[in-house]
C-alpha cells in the first residue's frame, strides 16, 4: 500500500497525491517526462531552460493533452527570453513555477498574481530566507550531490536540508542525492516536505536525454561525476574527454576566462541531447552511480513509494 | 522514551544501547568524552592518532575506571607507533579498535585473535569490500560532509551509505553531517545500522578540544568549512587564516610539495589543542554550521533519542 501523504504540506500546495517531484532538466524533461510523472501522482516539470519560447509553447500545450494532473515550468531567470517564457506561461496557465538562477524578487509576485504558485531553487539557508522574503510559496534546496549548476558553499544535502528548514518557515523540498524510496525517507527525516530528483528522472523512458547518456548513466561508477569550473559557475558533471581537460586546466590554476574559452558553447546540448559523449557537457548527479537500469517514469514513482514505505516499517521496527 | 535498538546489528555486535558511536577524533577525544559516551549507552572512542604510546595507555586506564561499558581505539593505521599501540590495546583487552587510513588486511585478524572487534572506515563502496574481504566486524562509511581527512571521490554521506550497504553484507555506520536526531534517522533510512558523530561530540563539555576552537566552531556558519589540500590527502577544515593561504596557493595551482610546504608540521595540535585559531589547522564537519551550543556528551547523546524518536513518529503520520 502507499503511503498516505494526505497531510503532506507540497502535495496539499501542490494538489499532487504524493511529494515527489520530477526536476526540470535541460534537454532531458520534455512533456513526455513531464505528464508521466504527474499522471503517477507526482510533479513533472518541463525545463525550459534548453527551450526556444516556441517550444515552450508547444510543449506546455502537448504536456495539457497528456496529464489533466498539475505540472509545472522550470525557469532558469538568467534565460535571455525570460520575458517571453513568463507570458508564455500566464497565457496557458500553467499552475506552478519553479525559478532559479536569479533573484526570485523580480518575478515571483507578478506570476502569484495570476494564481502561479511560485518555489524557488537555493543552495543556502540564506538565499533560502530571500525566496521567503520575496514570497515564495515553498523552497527547494539542492545539496552539492546534485547535478548540473551548484552551490558555491558545497553543502551536501544531510546538512543543507535541517540548515534551510531552520531558516524558513514555507515548506522545503529537498533535492540531491535522491534516487531510491530510502533516499527519499532521508530526505523526510531531515525535515523536508517533499523531494525533488532529477537523475533517476534522466535515466527513464520518456526522458529527452540522448540514449548513449542514459546508457552512460546508468554504467557509471562512484567517483565518476565532480563538481568543476569552480572558477565560473561550478558544475557537477560526469566525466569525459571534456571534463577531463577542465579538470587539468584548474588543477594548473586556469583563470575564468581561460575556463569559458574551454567550455565554449552549446556544449550540454551536444552531450546530453546529441549524444557526444566525448566533447559533451554532461550534467549529472553523484546518485547516477547508485542507478543500473532504465526504467519508466511510472515505475520509478512506484519504487519509490514502495521503498518509502518498507523501509519507514523496518526503522518503526527498531531495525 | 527511547527507541528501542535491541535488534540492532550494532548494538548486538557491540555490546552498547544505542548505535551511537562517539568518532575518534585527534587532540578532541580522551577518556573523558569516551567514557561519557559509553556511560549514556553509546560508544565512546579515544582517539589514539594524536597520543604517544604511553598516552594512549594512560589513557585507556583512565577510561576503563570512569565507565564498565564498552569503549573503543580508534587507530590510523599509518601512525609510526603503530606496532606498540597495538601492543597496549591487545595488554589492555581493549574490545573494540576503529581503524582507518591504511590497510584492513595487516592488523585485522591479529587483533581479531584476540577477540577484540574491528571496525574499518573508508570513504567509498570499493573500499568497504575490501574491509570486508579482510574480515572487519563492520565499516564507518564516511561522506563527503565529514571533518578532517576525506575521500578523493567527495562521495557524500547521502549517495555513499546506500552504495556502500549495497555492496557489503556486514552492518555498515554512517558518519558525516550526522550531528542530529533527524540527521541520525536519516543516516538509519539510508540503510546504517548506525552513526559514527564527530563534530557534534567535539563541542561537548567533555572534548579536550580548545575552548576557542569549540567556541569557533559553534560560531561558525553554512559554507565556513571547506576541503581543501586535494593534491595532498583532502581534509576538511574550519576557513581561517591558514585556511585561505591554502585555497589561495590550490588556486593558482600549486603542487602537492608547495602545499606540503605551507602545512608544515604539527598545524592540527596547535588549532585544536592549543587555540591557534589564526594558523592552526582546524579540522571539522560540515555539520558545524547548524550547532549553536556546547553541551555535555550525556545531553547530546539524550537529545539525538528524543529527535530520532520523535522525527519518526511525525514520518509515521504521513508528516
Amino acid at each position: 500500500m502507499n503511503p498516505d501523504f494526505s497531510n503532506n504540506r507540497i502535495c496539499q500546495l501542490l494538489g499532487i497525491s504524493y511529494p515527489i517531484i520530477q526536476a526540470g532538466m535541460i534537454w532531458a524533461s520534455g512533456w513526455r517526462l513531464a505528464s508521466a510523472v504527474s499522471n503517477s501522482g507526482g510533479l513533472g516539470i518541463l525545463g525550459a531552460g534548453s527551450m526556444y519560447p516556441e517550444v515552450l509553447r508547444e510543449q506546455i500545450q502537448k504536456c495539457k493533452q497528456a496529464t489533466d494532473k498539475p505540472f509545472a515550468v522550470n525557469l532558469p531567470l538568467l534565460y535571455v527570453e525570460i520575458e517571453k517564457h513568463i507570458e508564455i506561461i500566464l497565457e496557458h496557465k500553467v499552475p506552478i513555477v519553479f525559478t532559479s538562477a536569479g533573484s526570485p524578487r523580480t518575478w515571483t509576485a507578478r506570476l502569484q498574481e495570476k494564481g502561479i504558485k511560485v518555489i524557488h531553487v537555493v543552495s543556502s539557508a540564506a538565499f533560502a530566507q530571500k525566496a521567503e522574503a520575496a514570497g515564495c510559496d515553498a523552497i527547494v534546496a539542492e545539496g552539492y550531490e546534485a547535478g548540473g549548476h551548484n552551490g558555491r558553499e558545497q553543502t551536501t544535502t544531510m546538512v543543507l536540508v535541517p540548515q534551510v528548514v531552520g531558516a524558513v518557515s514555507i515548506p522545503v523540498i529537498a533535492a540531491g542525492g535522491i534516487a531510491t524510496g530510502q533516499q527519499m525517507l532521508a530526505a523526510m527525516a531531515l525535515g523536508a516536505s517533499g523531494v525533488q530528483i532529477g537523475t533517476r528522472f534522466l535515466a527513464s523512458e520518456e526522458s529527452s536525454a540522448h540514449p548513449d547518456f542514459k546508457k552512460m548513466v546508468i554504467e557509471s561508477n562512484e567517483g565518476d561525476t565532480q563538481l568543476v569550473m569552480h572558477k565560473l559557475v561550478p558544475v557537477r558533471l560526469l566525466k569525459n574527454d571534456f571534463y577531463r581537460r577542465i579538470e587539468a586546466a584548474e588543477s594548473r590554476g586556469a583563470t575564468a576566462e581561460e575556463l569559458k574559452e574551454i567550455l565554449g558553447r552549446a556544449r550540454a546540448k551536444k552531450g546530453m541531447f546529441e549524444g557526444d559523449l566525448r566533447e559533451g557537457e554532461l550534467e549529472i548527479g553523484q546518485v547516477a552511480s547508485l542507478l543500473d537500469d532504465i526504467l519508466p517514469a511510472a515505475t520509478i514513482v512506484r519504487n519509490l513509494l514502495h521503498d518509502y514505505a518498507s523501509r519507514l516499517h523496518i526503522l518503526q521496527q527498531g531495525l
